[in-house]
């Protein structure tokens, strides 16, 4: 259905009811439907967007605590949710932006936006794949694996790489871009399917489900036999210590993120860091923000691949808002196969 | 006395009895006396030595261990201990030696000690200064603190640097080059004698006595309001947790050492590992032997500074083998002030 410019709409929105410690649940959202005009007031400089795909993102657990850490905005109960999002420009008062242009960028959970804060939005120069891959392959989950991987990382052809939570929407990338480096790569997932995914879609060299190990330190010897060079790090907590144990001197570990640590109210501790010292590691936490100067040469470097198959991408697509509330929820019991993508609309 | 070379004299030893966990003691060493003839056998290369100073440094702790890590080697039960010292040459049978050379490197706990492996061991070229300072600060110690600071720390001339066991055999030093750096340095101790040290000794802006802080993260607030941008870790533990609380966006952890836990049967698990993320810090470990390239360089920057009195270093120095157990334990309880020592003989 074609939006008019101009005309008064209702605009459903998936809402944030309240702060809350543990596991996110539904319940904690609901969805409401108001009514917004599809024109930028006289005088702004917003865009008015009509929101196509929206991205599920562990870090977004984080902004539903009361108390987030220094440079993180916390959502506002009563207020959409917010997190990456693919839209279509419907009227603009900025000059960058015109009507019919594709951006992607900061979004809110909802059909249609107003959006002041231009400076969140990239505009989209290559239509010609699938525009769900802004939420991921290449929006910010791509550039986290492109920029974690090789500028974090250090990485050098040959070397051991581990992957956690490795079929989700940056580990996919991170192990398929180490063995286009030539590295040898091993995955863990949550399931036989995603398992499967990991060795036969992604072309890691192995991977196991580490709900079947009980003894991680084991798994990990059993798969890297000579140590580990280089851990993505996106899950924490046990896995971690395990980790610790199996790096080689001088490897290296890129913390993305800790999924397993973001609903406990007291983190797990890691006891192997004296391990850092005997195998002299690196240890680097990171954030996309810091790399997004890059995004062209990623562009530059990624496009090609996708064209090429060189690299392929998974994504778990739940349709319409009113299914956003459990695809968000879904990420941390590792329901979404893939990247977890809410499609609003097609276009 | 003089050592007359070709006599066979009676040798004091220390001796490790046997492996232990928890807290070392002085019955898990012995004295004992054997004879030595001081002359290197016919034929061989090594170097026959008599040991001037020995020193005392926490990674001893972690050679008693049954298992030790991959790159370690573990003491022999019924064997002399060993570590770094400072000898003199009585008699060589290797070109690089020749008798009455000073040198400095791998000691063991004796009078007197044949040592094949000569690698191990440094010429000094600079007696100049007290020779013990080849056992801390132009030593093993000081150029941990060196590289550490210089190297792993990446530091810059207005930054904030937290040191732990700031008064011992490194961290006096790394409080020292931060000061020459430009920087303002803070340092936590284990009593008021030791704050007394940093403050007026040593230069340090301000210290602490962390015993007598409840709250390690509250303490770090009021003496780095605006956070740390440099951690040098030489303690772990609570510590190390509260530092990571107080970390600056991109800051740096060189991990050099983690006292508090090398007498635990389990280490303590460090629990805010997740602000390495949300403030993008580097966190290395380190040792001192992936730097001893930079030694004559080292001795360039730091000989200097030493003649104008712009570093001063405190030694805690303990008289004769017999005192050697006593302050070899005597590190773990933070009985030293300033680098322990032992003097066997003075030239």
């Amino acid at each position: 259905m074609a939006s008019v410019v101009g005309e008064e709409v209702s605009n459903k929105q998936v809402i944030f009811k309240d702060y809350f410690t543990g596991f996110p649940k539904e319940s904690d959202m609901y969805l409401t439907t108001s009514t917004i005009k599809l024109k930028v007031p006289e005088g702004s400089n917003g865009v008015l967007l009509k929101n196509l795909y929206l991205s599920c993102d562990p870090v977004m657990r984080i902004l539903m605590q009361r108390v987030v850490p220094k440079g993180f905005s916390n959502y506002t109960p009563g207020s959409p949710i917010n997190g990456y999002g693919v839209a279509k420009v419907l009227d603009s008062g900025h000059p960058d932006f015109k009507a019919g242009d594709l951006v992607w960028g900061s979004a809110r959970w909802e059909e249609y936006s107003l959006i002041t804060a231009t400076e969140g939005l990239r505009k989209i120069t290559h239509s010609d794949v699938p525009l769900s891959y802004y939420t991921g392959l290449l929006g910010m989950p791509g550039m986290t694996a492109y920029a974690g991987f090789h500028e974090v990382c250090s990485p050098k052809k040959g070397e051991y790489v581990f992957v956690s939570a490795a079929s989700g929407a940056v580990g996919q990338l991170v192990g398929q871009f180490a063995k286009l480096l030539g590295c040898y790569v091993v995955g863990s997932a949550g399931s036989k399917e995603k398992v499967d995914l990991l060795k036969n879609k992604f072309g890691f060299d192995d991977a196991f489900n580490y709900k079947e190990e009980h003894d991680l330190d084991a798994a990990l010897k059993r798969y890297f036999p000579e140590g580990i060079d280089i851990y993505f790090e996106n899950v924490g907590g046990e896995t971690l210590d395990a980790v610790l144990l199996n790096m080689r001197v001088h490897g290296r570990i890129a913390v993305c993120g800790m999924i397993s640590q973001y609903n406990l109210d007291q983190p797990e501790g890691i006891k192997n860091l004296m391990c850092l010292i005997y195998k002299r590691i690196h240890m680097t936490g990171f954030t996309v923000r810091d790399y997004y100067h890059l995004y062209p040469k990623f562009l530059d470097t990624v496009l090609p691949y996708i064209k090429e198959g060189k690299i392929t991408y998974v994504e778990d697509i739940a349709e319409g808002l009113e299914s956003g509330p459990a695809a968000l929820v879904g990420l941390f019991s590792g329901r979404n196969i893939g990247k977890q993508v809410v499609v609003i609309a097609r276009e």
